[in-house]
């Protein structure tokens, strides 16, 4: 017997290529199953539902819900907002008001701490409300999910750029001989690994990878620089941007730091592509790819966006189930054959736990990954999806905010 | 009635993401043709040339010449060079060893320096050898042609990635509310230019974009940005590497200089975020492409690999014939299609002329580009080109440098 009731789903954090495909699952499957109320979007994650600010979904183009399936960003809008005790009283009370019984929070790690904060809330208040975490993030740092939706795609883009910008590196017999890919990625070294998958044989680049999880030493980097430059007369880098010393300090912060608490990074590649030319004397030249790591929807993984879309679907499955309390992880199967399928997780057994690159899949030396982790990630990133253009351009769509 | 020899092409300066179209045209066109000798592929352009370092391209598997029209990067590698008269004498020595009657040499400013002094030279020793230049450069400087092959794929994935960057910039209501993007173009803005041109209404991305063909000046900069931000909640910026001051001097200067003299340019990005940062209090955050702009093969423009590739098929056309001493220059048809034939243009009107973004492109503030500009530069990013693909990546081939 469904719970009678609306339905509010949200985005939080850092977008990603699929993000919306998530929300798309979300959408699709609660009109195909005739969910018992209106489906709601909170816009800008809980700083919205906080003001109120909800579209209904249902009312939306079925194009422009179709279009979520190549459009990258968030679509309703995300926030990074660190909830308080107040907001979470608050939330609840909105969420009572608007009679919300199924709550669908999409993102990362501080988000699916939210989420168990929110379904812990409605429990000991005695509010029925199903309380689902669907993942998302380009970090891949969630625990209990083979991997995160939003990662394949990021990686997929870091390994073609690596490979094409590799290609320009080495194809010009002078000038920069060192190119270094600053790549994303906090605290887990998944995306700046992704820069390996499009190596074919042994010294195709990325020459030497440096990951947060194994500490740096600018002295073995140097010496690394030097040795691969010698051998091959050039020298590609992937490396992550939070990169930390043996002392577990940045070994570039900026100094400021997040709502969260997290330092704000900027600088790795820049710092040490000066480090290799004043120490080796070779010239450098530092790609920072920023944002578009995340966002690079126009040649995103196909299994990442099906797998984004899957999500989405199962979280309503699971909640017109009557499950709450879970995250939607995603469980490799067994076989030769790459497939994945969806299991729920507790959310309390996800919040705040960061899952970081395993210390056995970086070489002894620290300066590249091995084939147990190309072996893991290469399937993430297969399959294309034609994303309908115009004049040249991606045709990506906005959902119609007035739309209440 | 046809001179009878061999055969030589080289690629030069930076790739482009279409370059090798170019290279496919020749070595096709020439096949076609049965043209009368060998046909060989300098290895890493005037210097591989004055080392001898020649391959038989007739030789090559003819998938791979195929897979030319989608692989990026200089296929026959490429050189920055400054040839001296002591070089001329050589190369030209090289040529008569060799037979070489026809010269084919592919790339930008300085290389159809290269290639006009070839052919003076050739011609005051009266040595017959047909000369001819072939476009190329992602920065869209040279004289006497619309547009340069290699411009449209790197002004596409350009617009691309603003419009990418932009919807997770405008998304997360929290955080870094300026984006920068760094573009290439060391004394002309026509990369940088290019980033508008997925921008479909007033308020969108780019908001600010500041070339190096208009005197930048801070204090206008930070009131630009202080406005878009007070109006709209976020600003995104596209900045050109090569910005300078009223006195023509680089705002972020390395230091360095090339072989060619040119100065070496990096961080205006980080630059202007570091100044809003400290004098607006505004979170910035600065996307530093690189050589990806260059190389971003796997969503080139069709428009332009059809046009790269097209120039060396009229190259190989316009020696055949008997002509000399130019290059295949791009015309734009008149008709409100757009359509675009070649013409043969003396080198020596190329040679050393950089063809700058015209001033009334730019308005009057100097932080945008004018419709005009978008008319003429629309075209060039049409159409994409399916790139095969093998797991996730694409499937880009070498050829085989052993073949001799």
């Amino acid at each position: 017997m469904r719970l009678k009731g609306n339905a509010l789903v949200a985005q939080s954090g850092g977008p990603t290529a699929v993000i919306n495909n998530s929300l798309c699952g979300v959408i699709q499957e609660w009109l195909r199953q005739e969910g018992p109320g209106t489906l709601y979007g909170g816009v800008s994650g809980v700083k919205g539902i906080l003001a109120e600010e909800f579209i209904d979904l249902s009312r939306q183009d079925p194009d422009d819900i179709a279009a979520l399936r190549y459009t990258p960003g968030a679509a309703i809008h995300s926030c990074r907002h660190k909830v308080t005790d107040e907001d979470l009283e608050k939330l609840l009370a909105i969420c009572r008001k608007h009679d919300i019984r199924y709550f669908f929070y999409n993102g990362g790690n501080d988000s699916m701490d939210t989420c168990n904060r929110m379904y812990e809330a409605a429990a000991a208040s005695g509010y029925e409300m199903h309380v689902l975490g669907v993942p998302k993030t380009v970090d891949n740092d969630l625990p209990l999910t083979d991997h995160c939706p939003g990662y394949g795609s990021a990686a997929k883009y870091l390994a073609v750029t690596a490979l094409e910008t590799a290609i320009d590196l080495e194809c010009v017999s002078t000038k920069n001989k060192v190119t270094i890919m600053e790549c994303m990625g906090r605290n887990a070294g998944w995306l700046t690994a992704a820069a390996v998958l499009a190596r074919r044989s042994a010294d195709d680049a990325p020459h030497l990878v440096y990951l947060p999880e194994r500490a740096f030493s600018m002295t073995d980097f140097l010496a690394d620089v030097e040795r691969v430059y010698q051998k091959i007369g050039h020298v590609f880098i992937a490396a992550s941007e939070g990169l930390v010393d043996r002392d577990g300090n940045y070994i570039s912060a900026g100094g400021s730091v997040d709502s969260f608490g997290h330092a704000q990074l900027s600088g790795v590649g820049e710092m040490l592509k000066q480090t290799i030319e004043r120490e080796l004397g070779i010239k450098t030249r530092c790609n920072t790819l920023g944002t578009a790591q995340r966002s690079a929807a126009h040649f995103m993984s196909k299994t990442d966006a099906d797998e984004a879309y899957l999500a989405g679907v199962q979280a309503v499955r699971y909640a017109l189930e009557g499950q709450s309390g879970v995250m939607v992880a995603l469980q490799r199967q067994p076989g030769a054959e790459y497939s994945c399928t969806t299991v729920p997780v507790a959310l309390g057994k996800v919040a705040n736990v960061e899952h970081k690159l395993p210390l056995e899949w970086i070489t002894e030396a620290g300066n590249d990954v091995t084939e147990d982790f190309v072996r893991y990630a290469a399937p993430l990133i297969a399959g294309e999806v034609a994303v309908p253009c115009k004049n040249g351009i991606p045709d990506y769509r906005k959902l119609n905010f007035q739309l209440k």
